[in-house]
């Protein structure tokens, strides 16, 4: 078969594989995968260099769809590929317990690099990929040796590029000239609800030169040899990224629907999809066909995909010899494995007169690490020394040099957590970033997909709540400590004083298959004297006894950050009175619920009802474990702009307030007794 | 003196308040208005139309400091111009109970337009101002009467225009041919960590340009003649926002700290502010002071800007005459006044053998009172069919129709959210906006900003859970309705069926004071019938009693939204077997909380502890109401992609689940009373 004719028919076999799966879901997007088959084919045909039989090879190019309602395109090239899913699969798309999803899912489909639907989260994670090729290139990569050397594709729709992180991301990937990294942009002049021109004329070309990138234009996505080209020179630019603005038809052979929003997000019906299988030339009474000619024309490619990787596994071999232990380290940080000496490095507070900071701390903690440590990298949304979050002696990632480890991330929240999912997805590195905790809400759908796909990624969030004073109640988290602990499986942490948060970080970076917030306070706060308290090594249990009564505890105060040493003050004033005073110090609700049931009641024992939380946040979700007669002091409305410690006192975070609220509580269970 | 001595004078004037302000509070960012001062000194002084005796004048040209943390620079020039500002509140800067805290809040100081300080928001509240001046413009000035006729002006900074919302805002801006509004942009070439090299090389101007913006530059802000000829540029182009680039200097003045990070968020220190004043030729002795001088140039400008008001009364006199009904209209519009005729118009659904999805009764609700309530105008993030928030018959709001109601927000929630926020300022329209629930992460920090200003928006939130189906856990809401009622103020409601629907809707539209959200399905659900049930217009108390039991009920049964059919379901299975069940539907935390104690113990008596929550999300928050032996039925985890009905079953929303879960409960119950 000649060859143009082979590659309209495994263009076309993508088409029909999407069409039929949707069409048999009743439910999905046919018309972006019909229109982008092309770009899909010739990119896993002709320039991605990948092995099917081994999705995880270290030195892979890259392919994220940002525009993950396409997903059947990258399943069915997937499947033509080799890759394991079976037609099958692509039968079952989006039913339960099938690997093909709505939208691709990282970790769930193999070959699929990050999970995408929500828009412009894929285009963030591919700048991350981006970021943390170049950084580990610079470290593992020698003259002789490039270890890591491969390219970051994309697709994005016009709905990525409208979202806000596309521009962050897109902004900061030209600023940082990441030249591995290559975008389409399925131009099809068509969102959901009609016409681009309904809310969207920009320039996108002028806007991308703006940001420092290359442009470059497909006016025909069918013409293979513009793909060609495009990409070609896509590869050739080293110091920008790469946008090839490429026009499409959402729908592509569908006599009646091409190029309209009736093929965006709903099947073809029957009838219209034998008509476009006529249309394009294919039996319209054949479903999930993938002529014999196409399956052989991708077995043919076999040899050549699992070469790519033959071929750097023997420069591996050859590096091994050569770069030892830079060997050992670059093969064992992308198996997750970072050796775990740094423990011993972690610092210890003794001085029990010093006030700190947990945000100092937690600077301490980084800056005593991150030479053992060299896998973590990270930085601030342009908060570095507030979030204490820069490595002293080490240099800024940057075009000029990008083994520098403190990022500048640019006042981008959203786009920051997207570019860290991308980091972690990438391997080698465990990256944190950080910004005040009221910012979280800049970037909480980026932290809700880390947490789907089970990243190793760090949040340093501080000045954690009305603490942090004259701001005011723009700067004040009241509610994001309650709204990050309502994400499924993220860990937030907030740690009491600072070896609380030695303890933290600890538990950060041992912690495997979810992302760990730290909520850090920038007010001082007394370092907890471990001599007289329980061991702050106890935070790992999520909650603990910190101090206790002699006898049976008449009340319990749990508290976690900045008001478990107004705990602590308020035991004090308490067993002055002659009352029995358990103090739980609660950084992480999440731990602790994974404790044993025996542990959970050795901390809070049903019997012992009288429980107060002290948290300077919302008390939702507090009464879990204050229960029925529980009181909590809370604050349930916003913040304001004043310094912190009248702040405390006017919102009832005093001695005396707990003090009252203890004996006040201690009274009504009393008279309730005696009924 | 001449001019411009008593220009240079009035400049330095907002310079040195600004400085010593900080320095006295110890607390904020001189830096930007002493280099913004200039623009504020001569737009308040010669192109702002505004009256400070009333800032609520409706024709004032409004000024949006997108920059909120040089609040100092709109504080200063507002007191000079005569708002009720006195200087002692400057003295008072961040302080508690002062009027000038660290970044401008709406409703506490007089001219703050709108609450600023997280980077981009402000930026996104002027484009709502913009579309809300179009759309009032469109439907109220006459050719010979333009009672909307002014402009928006605004300063942003570099930190906005990093943001992913100004992206956003700034290409709808573009697209919809905003002309009124004209932004400086404060290209100082600092940010917090430094330069902005650091993180930002992008060509500002030519993005802007792709937007479709114009784009001016000043290159030195201390030239006024500069200025004037920008904002007159800005003024005569009528089909394009303008965004002007101001070379500026951050802590103009200062030796020692000019164009350096230092002076961006710290204060200058006592030394410093001396050399400063010193090198600007001001008494380095005077603290907060105005030189008799600048308060004469100011007390000048008084009757112009009485005048500009009184001259728009004569012309409104005369509208009034002519055009009666609309000028009682428009007047009433700027006043809250919506009148209540739509009331009448509210659809009831009786028909309750059909099942009606709530996101198709919202449509209804919207198109049935539409007409009646022209104030009304909104649009989805391109999903206007999926959320039912298209207004039938209308037009498109676009730059060729600004009557048009129906806004197409592209896909930019976090603008959408935004610009929401700046039209319910702007006043006069009642605004709503939709998109999937899952999406409200976007929208957060907006959402959160219009709860803190109590603004009257409605978000219309559709496929609210895994009831969504096949799109999957990127899709699917599992912890936003938790996460939502988290924010203090917004009143989540998440209504049962097609009438508790219509009566979520009157909640909204007559609730002032905060913003609401609406939670609907995507799938059908059965009309609840009315004749066997309570009314739906119990909803407005939050929770009621759906159905009860004939004696003491055993359990209680409470439900939102898709789940309290199911909850309907369970109780007859439940009476089948002789347990004695109440429902209760509990479409909002907020509005129950807000009942009487007696009403709240009458819904759930504290001797009924057999409580079960049925929601499908996550439990936290619940155990308010389930208490300490209730029971939730819950989703702890994310979703999956699957058909709906499936999804349901398999996270355990059955009536047998339900059933097997109140049988067990009260076993258990049962045996801890016996013990």
């Amino acid at each position: 078969m000649p060859v143009k004719d082979i590659e309209q028919l495994s263009i076309n076999t993508i088409r029909c594989l999407a069409m039929d799966a949707v069409q048999k879901a009743n439910s999905g997007h046919p018309g972006m995968p019909m229109g982008c088959a092309p770009i899909a084919y010739r990119l896993y045909s002709k320039y991605i260099k990948h092995n099917p039989l081994n999705p995880s090879w270290i030195n892979r190019d890259r392919f994220v769809l940002s525009a993950g309602h396409g997903s059947l395109l990258l399943y069915s090239v997937l499947h033509l590929c080799g890759y394991r899913i079976s037609l099958d699969e692509i039968k079952n798309f989006r039913q339960l317990d099938s690997i093909t999803p709505g939208h691709p899912e990282y970790g769930l489909t193999p070959g699929i690099e990050t999970t995408t639907g929500p828009l412009g989260q894929g285009f963030a994670n591919a700048v991350g990929m981006a970021i943390a090729q170049e950084y580990l290139g610079s470290i593992f990569n020698k003259n002789d040796f490039k270890v890591l050397d491969h390219f970051i594709y994309g697709i994005c729709s016009d709905g990525d590029l409208m979202e806000g992180i596309s521009h962050e991301s897109a902004s900061l990937a030209g600023h940082l000239k990441l030249g591995k990294l290559i975008f389409f942009y399925d131009d099809n002049g068509i969102t959901i609800d009609g016409s681009t021109k309904l809310a969207f004329s920009e320039d996108v070309n002028k806007r991308f030169e703006a940001y420092g990138w290359q442009v470059l234009n497909i006016n025909d996505v069918n013409d293979l040899k513009q793909i060609d080209k495009a990409v070609e020179d896509a590869q050739k630019e080293k110091a920008r990224p790469t946008l090839i603005i490429t026009k499409t038809h959402i729908g592509f052979g569908s006599p009646n629907k091409q190029d309209s929003e009736a093929v965006h997000g709903s099947p073809l019906g029957e009838n219209e999809v034998k008509l476009t299988k006529k249309n394009i030339g294919w039996n319209e009474n054949k479903y999930f066909y993938i002529p014999s000619e196409v399956s052989d024309h991708f077995n043919g490619m076999k040899t050549s995909f699992s070469d790519y990787e033959a071929n750097w596994q023997t420069l591996i071999n050859e590096y091994r010899k050569k770069y030892h232990s830079d060997a050992e380290r670059f093969l064992k940080s992308f198996k997750n494995d970072f050796e775990n000496d740094w423990i011993d490095a972690l610092p210890v507070f003794k001085n029990y007169e010093e006030k700190v900071a947990t945000r100092s701390a937690s600077g301490k903690v980084l800056n005593s690490i991150s030479s053992r440590l060299t896998s973590l990298i990270g930085g601030s949304a342009d908060l570095s020394e507030s979030n204490s979050t820069i490595i002293n002696g080490q240099n800024v990632f940057s075009s000029e040099n990008y083994s520098g480890r403190n990022i500048h991330f640019g006042i981008r929240e959203h786009s920051m957590a997207g570019i860290v999912n991308g980091m972690a997805l990438y391997g080698g590195v465990i990256p944190y970033c950080g910004t005040f905790l009221i910012f979280s809400d800049y970037m909480r759908p980026s932290i809700r997909l880390a947490s789907l796909m089970k990243l190793r990624t760090v949040y340093v969030f501080t000045h954690d709540s009305i603490g942090l004073g004259e701001d005011g109640p723009t700067h004040q988290p009241v509610e994001q400590l309650t709204s990050l602990r309502a994400i499924p499986g993220l860990i937030l942490i907030r740690p009491a004083d600072a070896n609380e948060t030695v303890a933290a970080w600890k538990s950060a970076l041992m912690h495997k298959g979810s992302p760990v917030a730290l909520a850090l306070t920038r007010q001082k706060l007394p370092v907890l004297d471990r001599t007289k308290f329980a061991s702050a090594e106890n935070l790992s249990k999520g909650a603990y006894i910190l101090i206790d009564s002699e006898d049976e505890p008449d009340v319990i105060l749990m508290a976690s950050g900045s008001e478990v040493s107004l705990a602590v003050e308020s035991f004090y004033s308490l067993k002055e009175e002659g009352i029995q005073v358990r103090v739980v110090s609660f950084p992480s609700w999440r731990l602790f619920d994974s404790q044993s049931n025996d542990y959970k009641n050795s901390v809070l024992p049903k019997s012992i009802r009288a429980r107060i939380s002290i948290e300077a946040g919302i008390k939702q979700g507090w009464e879990k474990y204050i229960g029925e007669y529980g009181e909590a002091i809370s604050i349930e409305k916003f913040g304001a702009s004043a310094p912190y410690e009248i702040l405390f006192k006017e919102y009832g975070f005093t001695v005396e307030a707990v003090v009252k609220k203890a004996k006040t509580l201690l009274a009504k269970l009393q008279s309730i007794k005696s009924i």
